[in-house]
């Protein structure tokens, strides 16, 4: 093994002050600032992220108390130091107890902080919803008209107000369709009709073009889902300013104008990140929160609940979403909380009542019959399918997704993008009755069962209208699908969730139909098995169950989760009679959709942008060791296995600090002529025994700090970070001691600890890095993106 | 700081050998054993567990296959080993997977062997919970009376199959009574009466003898829960034969027994045990999981969400019991498995139809009316006197089981207490109506509207009666506490679950009565509020839902749960508009609960019974370093902070191996001077540097083996544990190659790791031992019954 670095020049040096002798060397207890800040003397565990990809631009100058918290755009957060750093305020707190009244006041305050931030997130999130879904659905009705007497109304309440006589289809006199307003009253005549179509289309393209305006110009994060970055975030990631006020501000009113402009996407992915930044911007009144990241993720874990709970009305689901597909680390604790974010938004949502409805679940269905275990094999088909075009799906997006990304003409002209999509969108869309309303009420009246329904319902009538009607679902279903694939990725606020349940109760209730169609004519041949018999003037199957069981199958084919999604359809339809089929179609939906990509829509996007996730869910199928990931290689003998680029990697080197022996230039000459995140610190460059580990970040404020402040430090000084600092030599300079800053617990393996472990530490403990040893040597380092760098390579060969 | 230990004599280490150049040293794919065989080269991680504390008696002589995934009695696990295990099994047969068509069926067979066991599991803990639910509504009637014709009849199935009419109470003629077999008729008179209550004290005395007479014979481990060793059996622990085939049988029998006795417990907690019995039956029918312990884990967290399904119809709840409570390493993939399971264990209990009805939830209920906001108040006073009186259950229920424990009186004779207790239990429940009825029966009609009941309920009479019922309810509410305290621990399987939820839903019921005669003399003062408003001829308040939630708050004090808690309540009474109150109850009681004290009733019984349970949830409060925590202690200067009994331990010293020059000799002398159940092996005992780690059991196999088969091994020859295996000198010794039983990856932290960091590393990788290093070299080891013993010493103190 080759070793470079500097070679250690053991100098006399002047001691300049006394260390503290501490027992316990790295926790200070006597710190007097409390909160969120900590003093520079307190490091327990060293941070590096991307050690060797990435440097600090913004350093600041002064050691500024929270110095250590903040974490560069795109780096990755240290877990283990995170939540030591708070375990050190607790103890403070707890320690201050007994300070009648005030320390006993504040550790109430901290001990209630979490449950008063969740309890605002909550009230936010709801109340945020309401308004968002009032908005949207004013916003959807202009499209066809605008009330006369009161603008601010919608089509329902509008004629509710007036009082007027309904005629026919929820429509009256008060609510003035556009071409009224130019005076073609002739709602039969083809300029009527023609005129009503260009408003719709006007309407809808303005719209998403004020929203994708918004974006471009205020918050370029607001567009999308949100979903797989929030993934990413609370996986341990920083990207500054994803859940900031004006990616809220912005998501929000995009969010409105994206889904009244009718295009094929849904409000539920996006309400997930708008809580999730409602969870951001509350943490920060909770200094506990708000100053570290670690802590932080557990209110945006709660907050990703409550954001499903208020999108679905599925507080346990949503809870469930939060712990399945979101969140990385999950302590039961948060679990607790995050169940009473999710509830509080729930009721908000409720008491806001944006639908009018005293609902308890957003759609709710009522199916008086049973199901047959006969029919557990056409929901088994529904899952079938659900996992086949689910994979479909993923794979045109992803495709068309990358084709968007490297494309000039497509990824520069965002603003063209949407415009053209929603116009292809309005123009076909407002020819099918299935697709002209909205999505939710499209759902709503597929999951229905037919005798709640009017007379007018196509779908519940057995003569000519039924084929007609399964002729527009069939063309409903083509149509949604491709033009979604289009759509999820254009820069408005977009989720996948309620096109993804569209398209399966699509699908659903044209099974759902067939099969009822087969019962009746095999029931109408005498000699039939009693499985076949249904009741007399009602349906033999229940259509709109098939509905559900394919929303629940396509979904499931899309973001490949389990038991959140049947949570979720089970609250979403309050019946738990049904939560048996919903599973039988979920199970079949992932086994065939692992079996033919093992990647969701979540995991590809993640894929796609490039983003250090480590997914807790995916397996690590090569037979790897330590030694041959880190970095440092030393296994030239595979490097036939990596790619060019990875040779270039290769000449890279360790460079290691040494105990003592390196003077203050030395340590200048390391940090300008390497961009590593940081360094290991070993008794010397012989043995490469490691002592600790120390930060790029750590190391340049305390040298600044020192050059500033001590004047007697030259750069002939020599750093030492051992105790065994040598009475000062008169005339030589003075020893600068850096043990302080040393992070003298930093995680270890082996070379021979096989990757899995090495992953399974990184993702159950939430480290940045280890350092790799063999008998107590330094061999090199992992860090996550070497994990993924050398997973990513082993999958594109 | 002060640093003792060995000093390290930096001379020349001899370096022994050059690095492998294998790649991965330590999998082996060429491998030809597959299944869940393993052969004695392959040991990728070394076992050991309570190193200085046990030894291995049961050691097989031969390396007989599945020699290491075989671990003592009352030792833990190493979950890294058993999973690495798993992988390689994997691999080996996703390598054959190309060998057409054998090798594709293999996988698929592997694939699929999780999903087939689990179904298995949730078949036949459906079908148990069944039979037991009808053997002890059986037996339960059979204290007062039996159905003369078809004497396998219970009562209610007596009386419909006879055709009889009805007489007040669901009486009829075909149940003869006891006294009537004596020729009593008349039932109003005393010497019948007093019949009455004899047999009914005679049969349930008998029940419940039989019941620990079946438990004391044939299978000790059946009595009790089990819910506090599922804990810890599930953390890791092994309990041989705590969930083998006998402990099922006689917990079922006895179950049945001694739920039918009338004494005051439940069914529930032991159908986790058996639920998880059951798993282990069936997983030896898989060897993946049978033969790996680590793997036979995630079929127990799926049995136990069976048990928890069965035990109250909620499968979701079921799932979030088994992850909150029961389960300790939860990987997503076996939620989704334990949801399946939980859901055909449900579909399956309910085919089984123990109940005769069709309702979906154990107790259902379908409140009209709507709860008001002021009502909270009550709700989280209910939660209040849930957390106080959860506590003191606990403190009186473990003084009590601790002198149970201690006094030989009590603990050498557990009939004759069983005997006491049922004697006690049943001649005072008889008087009361309330006690007298099963608790299932009590608390359906505490939870049911009064609009549901029929006119003698005198719950719901507003006259007199309703004041005598009050009286009733308060007398049960304090016999069931006091009574409880002294059942809960006797040796028969009894659960907590139903006890504590009667005791909540009589708590409740009182409190619901009370709030309704407030509500109703406010309403008939004049100018009450409107919020005191209530429908005439209804109840102004739901006495039922105070019930239900007094029930929760109770189970949650006793408990701690709290997510599943809130769930299983929901789906036990399947209304989703009351988890409002429920969660107001819930998190009072927890909050005042773990106010007075953190251990819910089972971490009591743990920690009580001493099991080495590092809880996931607790917290490690203190300032340690794991170099304060290791043994052997060289941090002599807080020797103070520690008890006597430690300082007997300090004069323990580290035993290390070293990796070239001893002897045979040596080993065995090592091997027999300590008992320690594992060797750090180091590059000489003058330098100390980690080389790897040895288990005491491979160290015995590898020499026995060798002086069995290698004739020219003697005592003189040399063991190398490196590669570096000089040339046999002509005349000297052979040596022995011992690399292969070398564990090349064990677990290190340095000497300065914050013991939170340690704990964390344990909980979540599932660790059994870190050795500690300081610049390389081996310092000590720190075990799981290290933490746990300094952590009860820190307590104790």
């Amino acid at each position: 093994m080759e070793r470079a670095g500097r070679s250690s020049t053991l100098g006399s040096t002047d001691e300049v002050e006394l260390e503290p002798s501490g027992t316990s060397a790295t926790i200070h207890l006597d710190m007097t600032t409390g909160g969120g800040s900590s003093s520079s003397d307190f490091n327990p565990f060293g941070a590096i992220d991307d050690v060797r990809f990435k440097t600090d631009e913004d350093l600041p100058d002064a050691l500024a108390p929270p110095f250590f918290s903040k974490y560069g755009d795109f780096h990755t957060i240290d877990w283990q130091r995170d939540l030591a750093r708070d375990r050190l305020r607790h103890k403070l707190i707890s320690k201050k107890k007994v300070d009648f009244p005030l320390g006993l006041l504040q550790s109430g305050w901290d001990a209630g902080a979490g449950w008063i931030c969740v309890l605002f997130v909550g009230l936010a999130a709801g109340a945020t919803a309401g308004i968002i879904d009032i908005g949207a659905r004013w916003m959807s009705d202009l499209k066809t008209g605008v009330c006369a007497d009161r603008f601010w109304l919608d089509r329902e309440h509008c004629c509710w107000s007036s009082n007027d006589t309904f005629f026919k289809d929820d429509e009256c006199k008060a609510w003035t369709k556009w071409p009224w307003m130019l005076n073609y009253y002739n709602s039969s005549s083809f300029l009527f009709l023609f005129l009503e179509w260009i408003f719709y289309i006007g309407w809808a393209v303005a719209m998403s073009t004020l929203a994708v305006l918004f974006v471009k110009i205020f918050a370029p994060y607001a567009c999308g889902s949100g979903i797989p970055e929030i993934k990413c975030i609370l996986s341990g990631f920083v990207i500054r300013g994803y859940l900031g006020k004006w990616t809220f501000i912005i998501k929000s009113v995009g969010l409105i104008l994206s889904s009244a402009s009718g295009l094929s996407l849904g409000k539920e992915g996006p309400m997930v990140h708008l809580a999730c930044c409602i969870g951001n911007i509350f943490s920060y009144l909770f200094p506990k929160y708000g100053l570290n990241e670690a802590k932080k993720r557990e209110i945006l874990s709660a907050s990703a609940a409550a954001g499903v709970s208020v999108a679905f009305g599925a507080p346990i689901g949503g809870v469930l979403f939060s712990l399945e597909e979101a969140s990385y680390y999950f302590p039961l604790k948060t679990m607790w909380r995050s169940f009473f974010c999710a509830l509080v938004a729930g009721i908000i949502l409720r008491f806001v009542n944006p639908f009018g409805s005293n609902q308890t679940s957003l759609f709710h269905v009522d199916y008086m019959m049973k199901w047959t275990f006969i029919e557990l094999v056409p929901f088994a088909l529904l899952g079938l399918f659900g996992g086949i075009i689910g994979s479909l799906f993923i794979f045109a997006n992803i495709r068309w997704s990358r084709f968007r990304k490297n494309s000039k003409t497509l990824g520069g002209n965002p603003i063209y993008e949407v415009m053209i999509i929603t116009l292809i969108t309005a123009a076909i869309s407002y020819f099918n009755p299935f697709t002209r309303k909205s999505a939710l009420s499209m759902i709503q009246q597929l999951f229905d069962r037919c005798e709640d329904q009017t007379d007018e319902d196509s779908l519940c009538d057995q003569n000519k209208a039924l084929s007609i009607a399964f002729g527009q679902l069939l063309w409903a279903l083509i149509f949604k699908f491709i033009i979604t694939i289009f759509t999820f990725g254009i820069k408005v606020p977009c989720g996948l969730f309620v096109p993804s349940i569209g398209m399966g109760a699509i699908a659903g209730r044209i099974l759902g139909i067939t099969v009822d169609q087969i019962f009746r004519s095999v029931q109408a041949t005498p000699g039939h098995s009693e499985y076949f018999t249904c009741q007399i003037g009602k349906d033999c199957v229940m259509p709109g169950l098939y509905a559900m069981v394919g929303a629940a199958a396509v979904l499931g084919g899309v973001t490949r989760m389990t038991v959140s999604l049947v949570v979720i359809m089970f609250e979403l339809t309050g019946s738990l009679e049904f939560i048996v089929p919903t599973m039988v179609a979920t199970m079949f939906s992932k086994w065939i959709g692992d079996g033919i990509s093992k990647m969701g829509i979540y995991e590809a996007h993640i894929e796609l942008n490039g983003y250090p996730f480590l997914d807790s869910k995916g397996e690590y199928p090569y037979s790897t060791v330590a030694s041959q990931v880190m970095r440092p290689s030393i296994h030239r003998q595979v490097a036939d296995e990596l790619s060019m680029s990875d040779l270039r990697e290769l000449k890279n080197e360790l460079s290691v600090i040494t105990e003592s022996g390196m003077t203050l230039g030395d340590l200048e000459g390391l940090l300008r002529q390497t961009d590593f995140n940081g360094f290991p610190v070993v008794v010397s460059q012989n043995s490469m025994h490691l002592v600790g580990f120390i930060t790029r970040r750590d190391i340049l404020l305390a040298l600044h700090t020192a050059r500033k402040t001590q004047p007697y430090v030259v750069t002939n000084s020599i750093a030492y970070f051992s105790d065994a600092v040598p009475d000062s030599v008169p005339g030589g300079p003075a020893p600068l001691r850096l043990r302080k800053i040393l992070d003298m617990a930093p995680m270890t393996v082996t070379d021979q600890t096989p990757m899995e472990t090495v992953i399974d530490m990184f993702r159950k403990l939430g480290l940045r890095h280890v350092l790799v040893t063999k008998n107590g040597k330094v061999l090199g380092i992992i860090t996550k993106k070497d994990i993924l760098q050398f997973m990513r390579n082993k999958n594109s060969q």
